[in-house]
């Protein structure tokens, strides 16, 4: 980071932790097209939403696995990452921020848990081009061959077309093999939800204990939702804002103040 | 809960713990308006955003810091509290969620990294008209008589219009004394972050650690927003929703897929 490039800057970060095969994956697709500054969480984030941690430190240390490009592992969250990044590792904006390859689904309502797409959603709101990347297997042996070109397919688009300030994209891939793929559906969230079902244990003490489980539920029959692309052997790409207001509703609500 | 009730059943949660003063004022306030359920975290759960804990298991103890209402502790985040009540406390879904009263601001992009606000969406996606409720007073000997106003004028307006499907609502509160509100505002989110400076120290074994700090920078001018109306005087009251879907992009992306 210290000399200076006229490549692009590129933040590479995810929730699985700097060692899982996604981001090793995300990072040897992405390193063609700029200089790569990796910051990714020391152990699995999963399911930390935009979590952020207020109330203990944070660390941050220097590591050697991906010899070519400067790296750092955070004690924090996929968010904190992102922040301590900018903040403290970075000498500039970076021009893309990548956040994965995630192992498993962050299609439909998964978008609100997931770590992954958190950071993507840090990245934006920090005016940074942001893209989540998910593939629909959780195997540590996945096969990250098309994902790959998805990435490059993606940080192609972003330096021919830039993006939109305020939103970034929520892109899904099938497991399927690269010539059952379809191609890329841009899409909509698809309205469904997790039907939880929890599961009941008893400790060695005989103390009662619960684990989350659930039952993913697509109450959504649209043809225009990440669920039914990746269903028909699509790519979804969804872009994604974190402006939650329902506008809709301002209207509405004015009767409750009259 | 044994008893068989026509009242409104009242789920509370929040995410400074069971014990804040926040949510004893929240559970006063909207006790004369049904039976309560409370499920909170039984450790303050701030910055947690929409987390939830996948990777270990939870507990749930019942406990009788409320003993006129049926009251449960919770080892998870405030999210994990919704999706264990409605799994595995209450027998029949709520009527309405109720989350808060947060210590502090969860105005404008807050939203985003608010715990409080979080279970909130989570009732909401549960299909449960859902209200997160926030003083703008980090204090624990803050003021709640006005805040418990609000409560009651929200848990009203709600038994009167209902709430439309997918949404929420984030309401914030001045700290203001009562004769210096100027009355209610449905506004939007105002277009705002925060700029990071983390704190470096260094601990007694030498090692550098950092602390995250912020500045809250508001660079949206409009009279429509929730910062306009909090700092002008009135309750912000945004309909919030959890369709993350940049609508107005989908038209614009066709052309990365032609």
């Amino acid at each position: 980071m210290t000399k200076k490039s006229t490549r692009p800057l590129i933040l590479i970060t995810n929730d699985d932790g700097i060692s899982a095969p996604g981001i090793k994956n995300l990072i040897e697709a992405a390193a063609p097209y700029g200089d790569l500054v990796i910051v990714g969480p020391d152990s699995p984030q999963s399911g930390m939403g935009h979590a952020i941690t207020i109330s203990k430190p944070l660390r941050i240390d220097k590591v050697k696995i991906y010899p070519e490009h400067t790296a750092y592992q955070c004690s924090g969250t996929p968010v904190d990452c992102v922040k301590i990044a900018v903040d403290k590792i970075m000498h500039r904006k970076p021009d893309i921020l990548l956040s994965g390859i995630n192992h498993g689904s962050n299609s439909s309502i998964n978008v609100i848990y997931s770590g992954t797409m958190s950071a993507a959603v840090e990245g934006a709101i920090e005016g940074i081009p942001s893209v989540g990347f998910s593939l629909l297997d959780y195997s540590y042996e996945a096969d990250f061959t098309f994902s790959r070109e998805v990435v490059q397919w993606t940080i192609q688009r972003i330096l021919k077309h830039g993006m939109s300030k305020g939103t970034l994209l929520n892109i899904n891939i099938p497991k399927l093999p690269i010539e059952k793929v379809k191609g890329y559906k841009i899409c909509r969230q698809a309205n469904a939800k997790w039907k939880e079902a929890f599961d009941e244990r008893v400790d060695p003490n005989g103390r009662k204990y619960f684990w989350l489980k659930g039952e993913f539920d697509n109450f959504d029959k649209g043809k225009d939702t990440d669920e039914w692309a990746l269903k028909n052997g699509y790519v979804s790409v969804v872009p994604v804002q974190f402006d939650l207001t329902a506008h809709q509703e301002i209207k509405k609500l004015q009767k409750w103040t009259s």
